[in-house]
């Protein structure tokens, strides 16, 4: 099923409209391009909902948040809803500052989100309307490895069940669920947390696999998380072998992307259905 | 005569004034360090003119466009032209919407350029005034190949004519004419599609180049376009044998143009004068 | 020492606030990760002081300033001065327009900066209130080399004085004083130049550096730029034996900023005491 939905991006290469940081915009581009999408950015006003028009999914990413970017996140959600496109919410540091967290807020309120991706400290401030967080990370009592996996699926649930969404929460372990099953996606390395911007790519990379599988969007973000995570392992052998730091991850983490292949993913996914 | 434009590059190491969209900026920054020119991003009205005054060449990627820095494009596209610098236009996703397309042709009334750089989607919207276009990339009907380099080649010839500027089409052959002479440039591959940014570097490029050639912009845009495009060739061999996916590939194409000379140029450009 | 320095980074791993220009606003983060800081950018007014709060310090870089993060950056070091921690200045292209000299010389009337770090003819317009850059490098006739560093000592000494902070004049050597005494880091390569976002990366290392230091700013303002200077040495190795250019040295030297330990620095710096 999840080798399906790897295809189905590849054979259709989905248009993805991105409105997102400055920060990791050039990564969420070539993640794009390297998973068979293409992306879109554009931020202005002028043009954020034609634009949407024309493509097949939108990711929305707070990461570098402003008054006039808001705007434009909000009038593309509502183009993309009333097209019935899937829409992701990144809400990046989130809890980090009052402006991050009621922005976060008021996007839900207007748009109605396919799915929404964080950290865990993140995922806590959307639960609760407020929260903490240290910087763009998950705070360190948040972390989510293996004791609290529970936990996380609980909020995870209850956040997707009243936001009628899937949610996913990224960690040492990723929890993604519709609010009835929740899957736990145990792929992934930690190399992938000392480069920037690992989060904002999986959100786009779940847009342009929803958007390429927009009749199985839970199934669909599992994919992704599983692709990414697998990447990072692979990655994370190639720069044990070559001797290579964080900048060499992140070309071979991209590279993997690419190099991604059906029969790749059946041998290395990790993936347990929680409940 | 193209090998000595290179070299120009080299010798005379023109600052570039870029005003150009977030995604793909630092590639840009990259590739004209690569060829020895030297960068200079400053897009607020404060400040447009006077940083064009004290650099040789001005590029205008409406990528990111928004409201702000259209005003300091036609600001410091003016103060280029007054100042008998060279101007390109890389008419970014013209055809995907209408402020783009707009823009880009309310541009082209106010500032006289030198050269418009675009995809035949692209060149099409500047010459009929709309378009459609997939995204940032070309329509699959528009893809220049064996079969419409002919069409491709009028289109660009009527604009340049009407326009009174070089026109440089890329694709799988790159068309590049003042609307009397065509050259068709067979250097490329196509992976460079697999990276986002390939065609704003050759905008960044070519404008360094047409800076360092200011007497010849028809040979330095087909210089640009073929030094790029070889670029291209040598860094797909090089990922062939590493193993690489598309961001190895990026860096192989950046090192290459940084490591490209004349030697190299001459054995490697295939370039045809088609009319 | 400056080994305990370079420790402490990586023990205390601060959270560092960047506002900063969007062209090697990718490479500043990947910088601060692989030296164990954390990274977070934030530019609007909205939340610009309420981050700041959260960070242990900040980080001014004017590379693409407009006039909408211009009051963010002064709100930003106001609050970050209220709070006693380390603010460091980039005044990048100060003397190449008006507008980035008058915006350097206000934001330093509004706020108390702990370091300023610039080419010579950056700091040579800030010293003067007016100043002639080539853009955003460094004057042909103001390069740092061995002749001109004891002129580029008397410099920064001046500015140091009168603005009781540390001043970091980068060139060929890098110069480091507090006003009293005088550091001379020799470690670098010219390989640095050819990658844009050299400096810009040396200003938030010297940033995180500060943050986890904050009781000697002149020594962790050196170990930073030891450090800096250290790993593009040993990038430009790695490029040498690879036949890599401009793109791999940029990996390779983000690499091994990451790889960096206290051994290394204790065997690789070359540091004197000028006065």
């Amino acid at each position: 099923m999840f080798d399906e939905i790897l295809k189905n991006v590849a054979l259709r290469h989905p248009v993805v409209h991105c409105i997102t940081n400055y920060v990791t915009v050039n990564d969420c581009a070539n993640v794009l391009l390297a998973c068979g999408a293409s992306p879109i950015m554009a931020d202005d006003e002028a043009e954020a909902e034609e634009i949407t028009s024309i493509c097949s999914g939108l990711t929305i990413n707070i990461g570098t948040l402003n008054s006039r970017t808001l705007v434009s996140m909000a009038k593309a959600g509502a183009m993309s809803n009333s097209l019935d496109h899937p829409v992701i919410l990144d809400p990046v540091g989130a809890g980090a500052s009052s402006f991050r967290t009621s922005s976060a807020l008021d996007l839900i309120e207007k748009v109605k989100f396919s799915v929404i991706r964080g950290n865990i400290s993140e995922i806590k401030t959307i639960s609760s309307g407020c929260g903490r967080t240290r910087g763009v990370d998950a705070d360190e009592n948040d972390i989510l490895s293996g004791g609290n996996i529970i936990d996380a699926a609980a909020l995870a649930k209850e956040v997707s069940l009243r936001l009628n969404l899937v949610t996913v929460i990224t960690g040492e372990s990723d929890i993604i669920t519709d609010g009835k099953k929740v899957y736990a996606v145990k792929n992934g390395h930690k190399m992938m947390s000392k480069v920037t911007g690992t989060g904002c790519m999986l959100s786009a990379l779940t847009t342009a696999f929803c958007a390429a599988n927009s009749t199985c969007l839970l199934d669909a973000s599992a994919a992704a998380a599983a692709v990414m995570g697998l990447c990072g392992e692979l990655a994370y052998k190639k720069v044990q072998i070559s001797g290579g730091g964080t900048s060499s991850f992140r070309t071979a983490l991209i590279d993997e992307i690419s190099l991604m292949d059906e029969d790749k993913l059946n041998r290395g996914i990790k993936i347990e259905v929680l409940c």
